[in-house]
């Protein structure tokens, strides 16, 4: 039932032509989201440039192509996350501009407007390369998001002067995401040195009693640094979405 | 936003003092439950016979016998669980004729008027006499939920034949509850003796590799006799409660 | 031995051609079952209309395609789950006109007269289009165990309006079946809207600290709604066949 | 060595009374916070209104009453985590102005002078009543970061149309923390009504198969709902804290 | 129902007091044990001269005494494990004569007549002096069930020299019980020594990664050495239940 | 160093060719299985009939082959295990003679003369068809070990009659294996059931929260049944060598 | 047998008093360890300034003091590790002079003569205050094994600054021993700045998810530190035991 | 900014080209690196013999190619670990004369000059042939680092006395490392024989509850012999690295 069908209802209560008994009946199971939820939503997609997100892992390529080319004929911008090569090819005949980016495997198409983006840039920091894939995913979707991303990759704790001689890129940042692997210590350091919200992203790297993130990710939680969140074990695109929503406050504020 | 004032609103609509678009606004953000969740609560609770059930571990005595006293002042029945030997003298010093359960950590009164139980029992079957505490949690929950309920104590599996000297008692029940501890396999044999519906209840009884439960807690998730559900280790209310409601249909269709 | 055996031993007693003793040890090792046991299987199939089932996972596609013909040329329905593609080859070549549901993984054919379902239908519910092949286990499974089968696909708790928009077909089912990977959250909140009994399946659809359904699974065990009980990740075939044995309860209430 | 040091230094070796070489050799190990963190660290307590942390937990109560007494007397805020009552006891006769929270098991103390709060409060929700004290370890360290904030507590998923009347109160916050144990699922809900950040909070409530808290972790690192961080279980200071940084970024942008 | 009624029944028969078909039906649901498991049992008792064992944790004193005073009564043996000071002293008052071994927590009291014990002893191995209670309850069960028992006690593979100073005794050894705690590496070496049946017993001593004895559970279940078996964490008992059995088996042998 | 070395020093001493302390020396470093060991392991071999044992899993075809040729060559009896097609193919090759069973992934052959089995058969039971690789890996190990063995296939918990039906095979057995997976049951039944030793091979058959065995292996080593010893998931072969071992104890003490 | 009653036996041959067999047969089972183990370990004491170590946890003061005075006694260095106030003054009762460090909880008493220590310092470093006892059980342990102990506390990652304020420090040790809790980041760090064996001791300080310990001992094992070695979770002992021994490689290598 | 930047900054300043305040400025953020730690990176790699070191895995064959061909060009020795068949193919290529060995999945080749290595070998011991590939590892890489390397393979300790016969080879090492899998013991009692420092490497050989290397890893953490330290499952890398790293200690001091 949309807002207009309860005006219609509450019209017709107005006209006589239903008594307020029978109106209450019919509202009674209304359905919540009916009375403006979607609208909201379509604030929120304007605001903050956030696209329509596909969860492409598991999804038959000519079903994940048909959804891709509904979102950007309606005008929305598009963003599909774990994406193969076979899904890849499928989207792209759909959508022929649309951007796929096989280490972060991710598609990417622009359709809708967007709003300037927050003043300062979210930061992704990365410990290794084999953390690149996470890393690069929560930029791409940090950018679909509406923000601006810087990136300073390879930096682990082990060479912990290769980070200290970058802290004027740590500092301008609104937002930082550090994505690390192995014993997930990178963000502790960061968190110490910065006083920006830090988001911490355990990956799968490793082996042995890495046990397949797990080892990061406990590390991440248990960081004796304060104001530090995390995500779950190679949720880039979490990361990345959680980034630009916390950075696009900054920008809400000045034009609320 | 109760139904009243919803009819209130209503009728002012029909009696032209508010417009109908000045109602519509005043039910956009109308609480869910206003339309007649409450209703429906209470509609269960007569149907059930469902008490109001407090968790009782961790309240202060005093707080938790002022909740208690309110629920029997309002003509409702009353089940505490996990109360200990503190709690239960406030209590029953606040509803003087409130039946206390050491072994069953609970303590309950009645108020309110009861259907007819459903005509079959539910059956509580535990493999050792460590896992009574429990077992009688799920006795008393669903007996306070409305089902007569029959018992069936220390039939451990090492010694099957006393569980299958008493197969008419399993065979009258309803529903049937199986609770054990150590490696929890009482519920996989109770599961193939009987086509009706069983619960099984791991407890946190054993030692060593037990683990707290988690050895009789993944027993019975894997167990082989199909049909059976599981609740949490010690959730002795839990099981009692769900099986009173499954219990319970055949008495409703009976009546619907 | 058989009860006419036993009946044909207990008639050289009467005629006085065995004498006591010598019948006392021919009982003695009497196998248990053969009292009766199999002549109750064979009503509780009856009655319930519970098919013969076969777990296909590991099977030969030949050894399963004969034991799926001897089943059906006994006159006994057949519902095999968990088959792969070149299981289903043999078994569709072996019973022509049985259905194969490639995404359930499951195949079925009908040959015993059925009573007539309970009233009130079984309802499964998944949380995302990934747990599919789980709720569909779980409803061909209680449609083959004699229930009526109503379904809600796609209503995770993130957009909780969507389970909200529903609540009318939540409310007439018998039993609901709730299934959800990731966090497992949905049926807690399904719970919380009904009074009927609800089976909660974990899927270990997820990624991460998922841990192959560990988390749905622990979400599920401690849900704060009361009532609800689990079984085993992935385990579509247990919530059917247990969803379908307690929504047969009304209905055999009705006819005992 | 201070950068008044380094100055010297360098006026050493533009008089001739140190030659580059004997500069070089001193500047060589050159502690690296010496260049100016300490005076970073300065500027945030400045402008966040961050106060002083100290972790109370297994510290001597005269120990702690001694770094108490030292942080009021450099005229910084004071917020002492994890007290008991001896050490509560200890701090209050150090600092009489103090305020002891025992529920929260925090002490603060005002001295600094304080920026002008950020202009959305941040919003600690709750699912039991169990879950207060970390709740209000949340709602105390973000009051003491300069945050306003407000709270709604006592709306868990089983009831979820207790949360679904609130709404508006939602809407309104900059930031949310989410706190709950047993399942987990109330962040979930909550980060699928707003579009605002969302920090989930897990608790060790629960019993059984709640492991701790591992359960609750489990449940929200897996939430469905995009944009949602996590901090350790039971971690009511860390979800404050990274709640304040963050609902602080707006002001800072205003004030750049 | 006991083999003289069942000799009854079969009386009425030949008399012609009951017909076939009425004995049938009484025999249908005949309790399984009244076949003749009970008098098992009993020559179980008589042949291994296994006692009545009472598991003590966890029953009230009282209650504990009055079981135990029962046991000997009947001229059976006792064993009571895992008995507290409280335990034993209200045990000894019922059965004077009953030895207490505080560290092993156990109460024995001799009353059946005994056969001879097997030809060889079993022989208890522990690690450390930290693993005496368990290695203690295994040898005083070992003894309880007609076995004599040797013991070699401190001899760790830190310093496996202590070990193989004594390969004479572990040679003359019928049934080896081998308890460790820690890395639970003893029972490898000694299964690599002998070619008797070898029972690990892990026990719960160590602090860390040993995690209540689960290092030296995984350790012994991963045993290199072949034939070695293993029972719960700190299951002294257990043990030496086993061992006794497996040793009984030489002895039968001879008998039967 | 052999026996024969240490005697030839021992003649050069008495004969005066060198000095006592000269012959100190020589036997300082002593390698310990020099003195007897290798004898100590013959003459197990030959009383007990152990073959030759290879763990086949992950050596070359061509390395297993020639290890296996060595064996025979020798007149010894062998024994592989968990080998696959290419290996057996590869080992028949070398020993034409030898047996391969695919299903239990083994390969023997017999050279050795075998002293007469134990009195009593080794009963290998099993819960399931998927538990047969497991069962039979066992049976062929305590065969070639030296014991009969009989099978009680197909016998879980869930329908307890089949097991039940059996009694009299279970009770002529000296040694009872029980492989089971899922909730890992049916050796608590069992050992309930007899008072022979029980061996518990618990299997990774299973899905969900099987855990890949730790459910059967927790439950079995949880087991409420006295004298149940336990070996690692899914080792068939242990179980065999353990249960060979302990059969051969009554067949010695005899010829002792 | 010690080597002088192999050198009697020797002897008895030389002289003709005993036959070479006789003398095989002598030898045969012969301990291990008589052949000169006890001597190797004597020197090592010397050689290494290795005190006797006793785990005092769980001993009875007055067996723990009888221990201490023996050893003492025999003019050995002593140490007691994890010892409560009531061992201690028993301890101290029997060794008056012993050191008693209450929060290390450690007794010394030095006895014997020991060599000079090795040129470089271990240097134990601590990322918290709360790390203290395991790190000073760890210094005391290094410095009685005779190494010369720095130290440097309350370095953690979080203020990284505080670290590389102290490179020197960390330069000039031989080995380095770092402790710390919670996420376990800090031998990392440390392991990058300098070319040191460097020892990683995981505390068991922290909350929720740090699982006693268990989150820092994964990050440890997981470091991207190469180099680094790891001892049990709050194993000081352990880590300072090691530290010595590899510290005097150095100054053994210049006497050798 | 290199020290050569530095001195000529000082130039400038001693000049008067340049004022203290603003060589000030200059040095604020200096990258902490440049201030010698390449050039200690380098003493290090000329002293220890360290060679540059590449994890293979995951990492692109043409990119390793790349690599490896510029640090050889370089002047560099080269060690890639972890390589498969496909990228040592492309690397062999790029530098003809590297060495690859398939076993222990590592690539080496020699450009520097090497300085005498440390005067004792470091020996790895194994436990069974399937842990060679890690052993190989541990060894090529403790060569790669400049450590002559002897071995002891196919030693586990369920035959104890192959390794007592060989304590000659133990003691005559300068560090140890075991290498082990399925339960992990051989550490042990390797540990009890020698006073040299011991580094254990678990491997994730085994299956069932070897649960991938977890139950050695756990065995090696809890072990009885004091001064053993631990790397992680498989890390056979690390254990060569730290190995190399302590058996130079005794040359460095001899040339300190």
């Amino acid at each position: 039932m949309t807002p207009d069908a309860i005006r219609a209802l509450l019209e017709e209560v107005a006209q006589g032509r239903r008594t307020p008994d029978a109106a209450l009946a019919a509202l009674k199971d209304l359905p919540f989201q009916d009375l403006g939820f979607a609208k909201v939503d379509h604030h929120r997609a304007l605001r903050l440039g956030v696209p329509e997100v596909i969860f492409g892992q598991g999804k038959a390529p000519d079903h994940l192509a048909a959804i891709a080319r509904t979102i950007v004929e309606r005008g929305h911008d598009l963003l599909v996350t774990r994406v193969d090569a076979a899904q890849a090819e499928a989207v792209l005949a759909a959508v022929p501009d649309a951007q796929h980016e096989p280490r972060a495997r991710t598609i990417t198409a622009r359709r809708a407007q967007r709003p300037a983006p927050p003043p300062h840039p979210v930061l992704v920091v990365c410990a290794g390369t084999s953390d690149l894939p996470v890393a690069e995913e929560a930029r791409i979707t940090a950018e679909a998001c509406g923000s601006r991303v810087e990136t300073l990759y390879d930096v682990g704790v082990a060479g912990i002067h290769r980070l200290l001689a970058h802290t004027q890129v740590l500092r301008r940042a609104g937002v930082v995401i550090v994505v690390a692997g192995m014993e997930g210590a990178l963000p502790s350091v960061v968190g110490g040195l910065i006083d920006r919200p830090v988001i911490a992203v355990p990956t799968s790297i490793g082996y042995g009693a890495a046990f397949g993130g797990l080892a990061a990710l406990l590390g991440m939680l248990n960081s004796c640094a304060p104001g530090l969140t995390v995500v779950n074990i190679d949720n880039g695109f979490g990361a990345g979405y959680a980034a630009a929503r916390i950075n696009a406050l900054g920008a809400r504020e000045q034009g609320a």
